[in-house]
């Protein structure tokens, strides 16, 4: 199988699993065969597909929305969620590491601050807000920010028969905005957490209620068989939230923040998953090491030398 | 754009309403041009891709499974849809129809037969099923009755850049074990009723309560909107639960059930679909007049010359 798209990769143990097993996986007749109906491979999101740090794309767009609700009913002003539109850092470092109260609130106040929006009304308000988005220490939008790795590991995968899906704990709807133009998915292919429609006067409208679980920890192999049929046999993440769609797969790759200069460098959150890697010997991606491109476009903002936390 | 490969459809209205559809939706810069990624097609099953007469090819696997339930607890016996084991035709009549009562009854049973499965043990048990199961009056398989055209029509949206996916009531999961063979549909374009899934023992097991709507009326457009983040440009159906589905496509194709000889005439529960088609103008496929070839197999039983209701 060629690897000549997969340019960004540096030669090494990585990239050379993925190639081993992808190419087994396409050799009938041998004990690494993937029959072409389950080859399929699943992607986490933030931390895996584009940068997270300092904080979700997705992030900003709620707080916003939720500030305005504040503005309503300045009562709300005390309560998780609602609380980080303040400045309060100990609500958002809680999402961070998933912590299951800070996300329960979460998803109850974004079901409610969209609660009878329609679709495309919603869809207009994302794409709104990436449009004028820009992460503040790269001057990028959103979209500059994937993983120029893993659009040619998307490539790769695809060439070889394999179909992608996306599946994130953030919202569904919001990622299939992009996932066309970026990730060169279909929507069908974004899986992961959901409100409800209901029909309102001949258009289908959110519901405060998620439609199944978030899309987190078993949350993530549950959509995907729900919407495949099968467990993945490729699978890559980058969290704790992560763990157990990536022990669902048969290939497992996770994504080790370890660059400070050309991303960033944490381990928050994440110590769950690389001690299950090691255990389990899940192949690992190194940015700093595997990866001599990182991000799709070059940040438009000089870049202070200092490492950055 | 080729039509030579919808060689089962005789020229005529319908045949030419889909042609004339699919080759503007293909022509960039026409008025009836569909952008690709809007190109979804959504399939009803039972009565719009094989013969769902004298029963849907599903209710016998049900029925036996709920005839086992009132061995094990005879109380059963009386209520809907159990009654049904015991021959009483008034609640497959209802169910036919659609009475909501009897589906939300057939519901509630077949959620706790199968509470506790494993998506495996429930695929080889319907994979049991259907390698016997024949069908009364044409000695066929299930995969037999399929019909023709339709699997011309699937070839030709394919090739015109379509993606075809099918929204049936019926279970989701059943139809899943015969889709790729059948229908050449990853299991992930089939989308419809199914259960919540739970991991026990690190294995994924139906949950007696749907995941969702059941897929029949406005279910079915709200299905397709989940999976897929738009509407249906095309869709397909034969009876009243499929009223919404069809009506949220931009072509709705509505297959009437007129050949009492090479298959089935009935109207019965397709009164409001009808009514709706001609008053819409969608484009009706006379079984009759409009496929010279109707299923997929040659029956294997002489048929008897009389007409069949």
């Amino acid at each position: 199988m060629s690897t000549s798209h997969l340019e960004s990769w540096n030669d090494g143990a990585a990239k050379r699993a993925i190639v081993d097993f992808v190419t087994s996986a396409a050799a009938e007749g041998t004990p690494g065969f993937v029959p072409r109906a389950d080859r399929v491979a699943v992607f986490d999101n933030d931390g895996t597909l584009w940068v997270e740090k300092p904080a979700p794309v997705q992030t900003a767009f709620i707080l916003g929305k939720l500030a305005a609700r504040v503005k309503e009913d300045p009562s709300l002003a005390d309560e998780w969620p609602y609380r980080a539109v303040a400045g309060d850092e100990s609500f958002l470092h809680a999402l961070e590491v998933q912590d299951a109260d800070a996300v329960t609130s979460m998803v109850e106040a974004v079901g409610a601050a969209w609660e009878g929006t329609s679709l495309d009304a919603y869809e207009a308000e994302a794409a709104r807000y990436l449009a004028s988005w820009r992460h503040e220490r790269f001057g990028l939008p959103a979209t500059g920010l994937v993983y120029q790795p893993m659009l040619e590991l998307f490539d790769y995968l695809r060439a070889a028969g394999w179909r992608v899906f996306v599946c994130s704990g953030g919202g569904r709807d919001f990622m299939r905005v992009i996932s066309e133009e970026t990730w060169g998915l279909p929507r069908e292919n974004v899986i992961g957490s959901a409100p409800e429609f209901a029909w309102r006067d001949g258009v289908p409208v959110r519901q405060a209620v998620l439609h199944g679980p978030v899309a987190i920890g078993p949350g993530k192999p549950e959509y995907v068989l729900a919407r495949t049929g099968r467990l993945p046999r490729f699978a890559a993440g980058n969290d704790d939230v992560d763990v157990e769609l990536l022990a669902s797969a048969q290939f497992a790759l996770l994504v080790v923040h370890d660059d400070d200069v050309r991303e960033y460098a944490y381990t928050d959150g994440a110590e769950r998953v690389r001690a299950t890697a090691r255990r389990e010997g899940w192949t690992t991606v190194s940015v700093k090491d595997d990866w001599n491109a990182v991000l799709k476009e070059r940040p438009t903002q000089e870049e202070p030398s200092a490492p950055h936390q």
